[in-house]
C-alpha cells in the first residue's frame, strides 16, 4: 500500500513538473518579437539575429527562396539591408502565438517596413522552439505583398 | 503491494498507448499531399480542398493576404482558377515533413505549376493537425517567386 501511494506522489510530483502557463509563454515570445523589431530599428542586424536559432539548421523562407542557417541568413539580411535606410522601420502587426506544447510554438503575422519612398509589408509564419536559453526561431517563411 | 503492480501495468499500458510511429504519421501526411495534386490536376478542386481542415478557423496566407475559413478559401481558389487551363499541372517537390507531436506536425515544400504560357511557383508551410478523420491542413503560408 506504501508503494502505491509513493507511486502516485510520484506520478503528482511528474505531473505538476510538466505544467506550463501558456500565457507566460506567449508573452516571452511577444517580448522576443519586441526586440527584434527594437534591434531593427535602432540599425542592428546582429541583435535582431539573436531571435533566431544559431543554427546550420535554421530555416529561412522567402518568396522563392530558402536559406539554411544563421550565418549565411545574416549575410542575406546584410546584403539586402545595406544601411538605416534601406532598414526603415519594422512594425509587426496582427501577431497570433499558438503554443503547440511545452517546447513549440508557431506565430503567424504581418510586417510592414516604413521607408522613405516606399513601404514593404506581407506575412510571416514563424516556428519557434523553447531551447534552455529560451525561445528561438527556428523556421521563418515570409512572403510580400505587392 | 498488489496495487503497486496494477498502477504500474496501467501506467504500462498507458505509455504504450500514447506511442506513435513517427514514420506512419509522415506517410499519411505525404499521402495527403500526393492525394491533393492527383485531384488538382484531374481538375477537381473540391476533391483538392479535402485536404484542408472544414472549419471557419482555417488560415489562409498567400503573399500579402490571408483568408480565414474553408469556404472562403474554396472560393478563393475557384475564382483564381476557373478552369482547367488556369489550374495546369501542381507539382510538389523538396518536402520535408515534422512531426510536432501526436497530432501536431509542419510540412515545408516547394510548389510549381506547369501550364501552358508560364510556370509560377514558390514555397509553402503547411501545419497540420490530426483530427478522428486524420490529418488536416489547419494553416497555410504559401509565396511565390519571381
Amino acid at each position: 500500500m506504501r508503494i502505491a501511494v509513493v507511486l502516485l506522489m510520484g506520478l503528482f510530483v511528474f505531473s505538476s513538473c510538466n505544467k506550463f502557463d501558456k500565457e507566460v509563454e506567449k508573452r516571452e515570445i511577444m517580448s522576443l518579437l519586441q526586440q527584434q523589431s527594437l534591434d531593427w530599428n535602432t540599425g542592428n542586424i546582429e541583435a535582431y539575429m539573436q531571435g533566431y536559432w544559431k543554427s546550420e539548421t535554421l530555416r529561412f523562407a522567402s518568396g522563392d527562396r530558402v536559406t539554411f542557417g544563421w550565418e549565411k541568413t545574416f549575410n542575406n539580411y546584410k546584403k539586402s539591408y545595406p544601411d538605416k535606410i534601406t532598414m526603415g522601420k519594422l512594425v509587426f502587426t496582427e501577431i497570433t502565438v499558438e503554443i503547440l506544447n511545452e517546447n513549440s510554438a508557431l506565430v503567424f503575422g504581418r510586417w510592414q517596413l516604413y521607408r522613405e519612398t516606399d513601404v514593404p509589408h506581407g506575412l510571416f509564419t514563424l516556428h519557434l522552439h523553447k531551447f534552455q536559453e529560451g525561445w528561438k526561431i527556428v523556421s521563418d517563411h515570409t512572403s510580400s505583398g505587392k
